[in-house]
């Protein structure tokens, strides 16, 4: 029964089937996919409009970053790159820095990394080097410097001659960057620091660039002088040789090895022992340090976490981008992949999975969080950049940094979790296909799944925003912003509401918008005065905080930041109503709101219930309401998605590609599989073929 | 300012740091973290008792895996393994079957794979050979095969002279297994079958072990006999020379390429042209294809898709165990790992995160999870292993196969979608640490992920569940299970409720249990009802269910499952009062699947409220109510996770392990880094280092 083989094997390319070519995609021959073609021919509104609201002020810089992505091929998202061991990834992310380093590109990052919106991150495959010495670093010395550190340190950074990290997180501590234990202990005698490792605990653990290819670092370190602990500062420190690249005496540093995602990054490690830097490399523009030792602070203290700040908005602000790359690619293949012959029309064609309700629940409402989460960043945006102006301009004034603080940990956290979740649910949406690395879904969602916890863990930044709403309610704050005046008077906001409740009517949305602010407000005062009356029994801050009411002040943060969420893309709207022409689409972009308050109320509304704003039917209303508006969006699904304007030359995905190309293009993928190079596995016939043959 | 490297470069290591020791744990010391002690001193029950609860009838061959594991280091899971590209994994794997079938495990998995109830595959690291050989493969060629057929393969595949592997999915078609498109024409003339691909999407795409191991395959292929189609079948093909393991003629076969997890895994892709295999090797237990080409069927035809049935049981099966290894390793951390001086006690010590109330909200229903995941999958495992004897037995009462597809593959996706996603949070729970491949969580997870789309999707399994019920209900069928018998009368469960109402407690279980059953009642009495009302107006079938109710029909099997599957937890302990022992262990039981039921109302109880059962304050209730347990539990989550009996052997984790270790073994771990190799990263000195010294 046993067969052999013969040397002359059949091997079918795509080109084996002809009969193939009319009912689907082929990126190989530029045919767009016919059900892709059909989706296109429904949109009703104007797409550059679209766009450009996406995009806001930095539409400019988009086009230009795309364009410059578009022409050179080595900044083309590669498909092999999925198939790359780390040490590929590295060169293949070298040569992107090679590539882009002779463009515009790094340009216009280099002047100031953050002034432009968008940063190259999210249109490259995996993460480059110097990402973290024009991020973080450079907020270092832009923003903790004095005037003569910022130009030196600036001008190196600049020209790219040296290569910085930033090094804050240790083995033992990540949030609670106050206890970080490394030491710069001033030296009188010879003007310098001298930089310790006390504890195993105290090694420098996670910081990008740092395991290979930084040769500075702004680290963070005790400030000990004549044996006081001044707390946590800034010191730039040179860790590896400008000519060699071999790591300083004293030190001890390397990769931290492989992890979920972000493997073409050396995240690293370093311990120091006895390294000294002169006094001046400490960064000095809100704490100083004079030549005798004595220490000086000037401004507010947080100001040393802006550096943090300024990097939570722009996890803040770019959340709806990758977001938005998931839904175009779990959107596109949606509409060209088909399954099941449940259509009455004709029984041999096959359902779009687009076509059934429980896919318009995976793909619609992701749509409307990239919506959401792009209309609603413009206010705290606005408000963050005018306050960073005034301060640039030499403002003193840092009262603004509390509620910026407050929306900007809240928002990075609220959204990273939601984008994050959502990626996943995108994936899962495709089927097999979406466990396949060249579907593009898995490395996008591997690289964002660290945003959940850097920069400031969620868990924590919730409380921490939270915080601001009940540390201020409680001792009667008046709250300023057009946003957060609800908090002045919660009572009012569900107390004799029976006129409102009767003619509540979901299909609106500023009902909508009402419930949102209802449940926040009912919720907070709720939690506030159950805290308050267990205070009284003389329960400490840290027990009632940390043992009791924890897990409420996150459900209160997260409840909070749906109603601002809202609450800021409408206001979007509003501000831009007369310069927005296309009615179609303002309808559409109400309808995504809509949509996005309502998934929140169907996430968790019992506390409306509780207060007697919903009774019973409500359920079924928002239910029915949801159905609605979800199979009104359908027609305009792959426009909507497609007005995100990213380029096959960005997402490098088998399934999501302009060509609605799914079939052919995954096979090619497959065909180029690093083991298919040989016949046989490696090791398979030292190890199985024996198995096989009997002789094991 | 620039400094220059000396040659004798100082390389710490945790030696460095003798005073270290005192207050954590070490693997290479053998020494407890005296946090993790603490811990376990609380326990206040029987863990053996657990122990044996959790597995079972398997419990003694549990044990023995263990024991062969912990015996053998080549079968020991490897750190390493997280750094090694593909091609090394692979080989990795087949170390293990090599070293495995020297052992006795191999021999009871040989036998008959199901027969135990666990596989091997939750005790190694990654995916190893003749997995799917062993199972699936094997699942064929025993349950729908004639019995001289069943002999001759069992013979082949026992003694491991064939590796065989099941082919079912195409490029095309995976849920729509009735649309596959490959073909078996039968030749009356030689006697054969011959096997064709006749488009590009009917390539067969991701039988695991099909890229680059097997030599057979079990094809589902259609049975075409003198142009008459006669729908989907099985067949045994060659594919793959046995001396030299290259394919044979007319085959196109390689590997699929990366994935998100399954690396070491060759799934593949397969195309044929006119393969023949002779008419004897098509299984003939249910379909028989005579010499003439007579086509006969014997028994319903739905248990074709028993290999199915059988993998899906191992899917419901053990998925508390792959959730219970991330709890473990997630609890391990949480109780070694301190953050923020909170504590009231002594501002020096920071509090350990479980003594976080958002963190114990974090692990505790996590436990709670694998606790009624194993519990309740009593019942049903058990009405499944009785059909499946009687079956053998040679009975023809196929009526069980109802209400067994109905409940598996309800609870296949309801299980595996909820280990999926808590497991994901579980390692958010971690900080950066859950990011490190090094902690293990990650490859869990990836591996994982593959279980809510393969042996049917999830949202495909949701709806099919739905419809037993659905379609029953609608014809007053009667249900006999007493787990369904709510069933028989909807409106009973949630009308007249006053009394009941006003004395809801939910501290106690029952109630929970009874609002889980009202809320499914409900729901499902009004989806139907609400259908009914639509079909008058003469919607079409097809349309009411795929494009007007489908999302309820998810939302409807997942409320009905919730409340089976706390139904079926409480009927074991009811069922096993009398023989267990410990008190304790009995209410923590108990408090635990309260825990899960709670959870679950915290998820969704809107549609209680509208039905009038829930009212003003049961929210805060619920959340009352969940703290509480949650507080009772904590001091024995250590002690409950680690009566899971999993040993560092089957986990390795650099933050999981026995001993408390994290700084430790996380910074060895990543000093392992392949690319710390070399002093230089790859491609460095050639891309990078001319750019620092201003030549590029
Ligand atoms: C890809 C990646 C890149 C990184 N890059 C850098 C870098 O360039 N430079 C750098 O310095 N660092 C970097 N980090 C480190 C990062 O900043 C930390 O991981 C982050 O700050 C979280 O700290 P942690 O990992 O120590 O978690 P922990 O602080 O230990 O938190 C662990 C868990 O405890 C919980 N928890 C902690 N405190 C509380 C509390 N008070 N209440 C309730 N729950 C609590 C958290 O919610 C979390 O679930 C990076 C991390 C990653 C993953
Ligand atoms: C790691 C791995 C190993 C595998 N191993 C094997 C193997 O050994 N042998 C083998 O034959 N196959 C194997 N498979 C394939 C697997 O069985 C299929 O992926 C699975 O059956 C799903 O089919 P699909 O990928 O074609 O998804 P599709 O069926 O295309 O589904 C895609 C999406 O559409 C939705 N959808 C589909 N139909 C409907 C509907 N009627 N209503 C609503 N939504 C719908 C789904 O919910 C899903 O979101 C493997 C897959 C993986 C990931």
């Amino acid at each position: 029964m046993d067969k052999k083989v013969s040397k002359n094997k059949t091997v079918l390319t795509n080109k084996s089937f002809p009969q193939f070519s009319e009912a689907h995609g082929s990126v190989s021959a530029r045919r767009v996919n016919p059900d892709l073609l059909e989706e296109r021919q429904k949109c009703d509104f104007d797409q550059q409009e679209l766009t450009k609201i996406f995009y806001g002020s930095s539409y400019m810089n988009h086009k230009k970053y795309q364009k410059i992505i578009n022409d050179n091929p080595t900044l083309h998202g590669n498909p092999d790159y999925y198939d790359m061991d780390r040490n590929q990834q590295m060169i293949h992310a070298m040569k992107v820095v090679e590539a882009s380093g002779k463009t515009e590109i790094i340009e216009v990052e280099k002047d100031y990394y953050f002034k432009s919106e968008l940063s190259i991150a999210e249109y490259l495959q995996g993460q480059v080097p110097f990402a973290i010495s024009f991020s973080m670093f450079n907020l270092v010395v832009t923003n903790l410097s004095l005037p003569d550190q910022r130009v030196y340190w600036r001008e190196l950074l600049t020209n790219r001659r040296i290569m910085g990290c930033y090094a804050q997180t240790e083995l033992g501590h990540g949030s609670n960057v106050a206890a970080l234990e490394t030491t710069a202990t001033f030296d009188k005698e010879t003007d310098q620091f001298i930089i310790n490792s006390p504890t195993l605990t105290s090694a420098k653990f996670w910081p990008g660039e740092l395991g290979k290819f930084a040769n500075y670092t702004a680290l963070c370190a005790r400030l000990i002088i004549d044996g006081n602990d001044y707390g946590v500062q800034f010191f730039i420190v040179q860790i590896r040789d400008k000519e060699t690249h071999e790591t300083l005496p004293g030190i001890d540093a390397g990769d931290i090895g492989p992890k979920i995602g972000y493997n073409s990054k050396d995240n690293g490690f370093i311990i120091f022992k006895n390294v000294r830097i002169p006094r001046t490399n400490m960064m000095m523009k809100y704490c100083r340090v004079d030549r005798e030792g004595k220490m000086e602070l000037d401004g507010d203290p947080r100001l040393l976490y802006s550096v943090m700040l300024g990097i939570r908005v722009w996890i803040m602000i770019s959340a709806w981008m990758y977001l938005g790359q998931s839904v175009l690619i779990a959107g596109r293949y949606s509409v060209v992949r088909r399954q099941f012959n449940t259509l009455d029309s004709d029984k041999k064609i096959e359902r779009k999975l687009l076509d059934y309700q429980s896919h318009q629940f995976k793909i619609i409402p992701a749509i409307a969080q990239v919506v959401v989460q792009n209309l609603a960043r413009n206010h705290i945006n606005n408000i963050y950049q005018a306050y960073i102006l005034d301060l640039e301009k030499g403002s003193d004034n840092f009262k603004p940094l509390k509620v910026i603080h407050h929306l900007v940990s809240g928002l990075k956290a609220n959204y990273t979790q939601n984008s994050y979740e959502t990626m996943s649910k995108l994936r899962e949406s495709c089927g097999g296909a979406g466990y396949l690395s060249s579907s593009g879904l898995p490395s996008l969602i591997q690289e964002y799944a660290a945003q959940v916890t850097y920069e400031g863990d969620n868990t924590v930044m919730l409380q921490q925003s939270a915080r601001y709403i009940i540390d201020g309610v409680s001792k009667n704050k008046k709250y300023k912003e057009d946003a957060l005046t609800y908090l002045n008077d919660l009572p009012q906001q569900f107390l004799n509401l029976p006129v409102i409740n009767k003619h509540q009517d979901l299909s609106k949305l500023e009902s909508v918008l009402d419930a949102l602010r209802v449940r926040s407000a009912f919720f907070i005062h709720k939690t506030i005065n159950d805290g308050m009356k267990i205070q009284k029994s003389k329960m400490s801050k840290a027990k009632l905080i940390n043992e009791v009411f924890q897990q409420d002040q996150i459900i209160l943060s997260n409840y909070h930041l749906a109603y601002y969420s809202v609450w800021s893309s409408c206001h979007f709207l509003e501000k831009n109503k007369d310069s927005m022409k296309c009615t179609n689409l303002k309808s559409h972009l109400i309808d995504l709101i809509h949509i996005y308050g309502l998934m929140e109320l169907t996430k968790d509304s019992s506390i409306l219930y509780s207060c007697g704003y919903f009774k019973a039917g409500h359920a079924t209303l928002i239910q029915e309401t949801l159905k609605q508006l979800i199979n009104k969006l359908r027609p305009q699904t792959i426009s909507i998605i497609e007005s995100f304007d990213i380029s096959d030359q960005q997402i490098t995905s088998s399934i999501g590609n302009q060509y609605g190309d799914i079939a052919e293009t995954i096979l090619d993928q497959a065909r180029n599989s690093k083991l298919n190079q040989n016949e046989l596995a490696p090791g398979f016939k030292e190890h199985i073929l024996p198995i096989l043959q009997g002789k094991l």
